[in-house]
């Protein structure tokens, strides 16, 4: 019979947040630790052992949980192993979940942090009783997991889901992190909306508030505050952010024919100035046959609890 | 207890072809139909009827047959309806798949022609055994199937799997058929080909065996010889053909991850003319993790079969 907690972990390069989850989702108790204050793997392992057995004696749940299951950067669901991520200090590739599972004598499963988010939003969110959606994270980065026929998709090889790396521009596109130019990513995450910002701010003559600031320090924040405040020019910034993501849905649209496109993460919090020019264009882009057919929405996720819910719904997935 | 044969069809504007199939995937007899003959979609099905009895009479098939699948243009496996195929003379929607089931006695699954060539190379062609691929169908148009976990993708409305109506250009791109502008068939089909032998004709001024042709009259099939024969600039429309595929190959990867690319129809007859070019832009515009992981093959169904061999697997998956 299966226990009745599971164990969500979600590691990220500063913090790993991690929590108690029971069948219906609630976050019965959370904690966190620093990720990067460990030089060895080892070491942050024990730590988090140490954090989570301490979590799971508070409430209760030593003995009583099915499974952990943890959202990381690069993290592969196959292999179980942590590939070729940039923001953790430790040697590639890191077998995680062989490590997880040793030490704590429960089975752990891993994905990629959008995987993990877009598990989390079929089982707790706005998909809940969808078979086919994508969901589109927003962040430092662009993420996405994807769903067809009720499944995550993680390809022959476990690394499928990287929408932030289609090419959006042929030519003269942004430098990416990943070597090549015009990614999604580059234009569509926190990070582009500050790039775009200060693109524009050299480009355009118009006054706007962000003039103010130190340039070279602009946040995706700032521009969200200044464009709430009135600013013009900082409203077009998120038109243009919108636009490029917009015409992008309506190719993926043409690909998996979703029900709906989940948007997740910081930039979501930007409500209708980057819904609306999503909204329009990928309207206009999009094939005819789509155009009324699908449902384009913010992610319904606590956000403090959505990457522990996501991860630890993969801790359902284990046998016994 | 499943019966030993299943009825394909491969219905085109043009001519439909259908077949007896055993479950071997032996075509154990063929003959065709025209399409557009008739005015009346009932008439059509009523000389399509009498022509399949009288193959399964002849090949003692009669009240051996499982299940019928029909590949179509613009075909819903879900909702079993030809909705808007531009190159059918009936109004639309047509509700093929209830027709064909209450005129034969015999269940239909319908789809659209390129799912049903995808379907067709997972079971008998160069995708048997792969749970992960996807198939790019160069004809007239470009057509798609795409198999996620073992299951080709229909998308939550049945209409998944355009990828010939992806976007390759985003300003000054080419008139689709679909209205817009852009779409990665008006480049990568045969008639993309001949498009791209006019505008070089006519931008170039190279000599070519090309320009001693009717220009408005070219096909992808004269640029072929021409290209065989030597000419540069022949080559160089195949260059052209193939890189923009293998970008649009690159961004796919991203999505799914398949573990291969099978490329069919008309165009894939240009051997290494073609498949050079798409690997090599691959290559060069694939995310790095991508690079070495993925097959680009050519289809290895018999030409004559394929369509006929692809639909007839449909025919399987009736219930009894």
């Amino acid at each position: 019979m299966a226990k009745p907690y599971v164990i969500g972990v979600d590691m990220g390069g500063t913090n790993t947040a991690f929590g108690i989850v029971d069948a219906r989702g609630n976050v019965v108790a959370s904690s966190s630790i620093k990720t990067a204050k460990h030089s060895k793997i080892e070491d942050y392992i024990d730590e988090l052992y140490q954090a989570v057995y301490r979590l799971m004696e508070d409430n209760d749940a030593v003995g009583k949980v099915q499974g952990i299951g943890i959202g990381a950067p690069n993290g592969n669901y196959y292999t179980g192993r942590v590939e070729g991520a940039p923001n953790l200090p430790w040697p590639s590739p890191i077998p995680l979940a062989e490590l997880v599972t040793n030490k704590f004598g429960i089975p752990c499963i891993i994905t990629n942090d959008a995987n993990a988010a877009g598990v989390g939003e079929m089982t707790y969110g706005a998909a809940r009783g969808m078979k086919d959606f994508i969901m589109i994270t927003l962040g430092t980065g662009v993420g996405s997991g994807i769903v067809v026929n009720g499944q995550m998709v993680y390809g022959h090889d476990g690394f499928a889901g990287e929408l932030g790396h289609v090419i959006v521009k042929r030519s003269n596109g942004r430098q990416c992190g990943c070597g090549r130019t015009g990614c999604l990513e580059t234009y569509c995450s926190a990070t582009g909306v500050a790039r775009t910002a200060r693109e524009f701010l050299e480009i355009r003559k118009e006054d706007s508030l962000l003039r103010k600031m130190d340039i070279a320090a602009i946040t995706s924040k700032d521009v969200f505050d200044a464009a709430i405040a009135g600013d013009q020019l900082a409203k077009e910034i998120f038109d243009y952010t919108g636009t490029i993501l917009g015409e992008a849905l309506a190719d993926f649209m043409a690909f998996s024919s979703p029900e709906a496109f989940v948007i997740f993460g910081g930039l979501a919090k930007s409500g209708d100035l980057i819904m609306k020019p999503i909204k329009e264009a990928f309207r206009k882009n999009v094939l005819p046959i789509f155009r009324d057919g699908v449902k384009i929405v913010f992610s319904e996720m606590k956000e403090a609890d959505a990457a522990i819910l996501g991860a630890s719904a993969l801790g359902w997935e284990v046998k016994d």
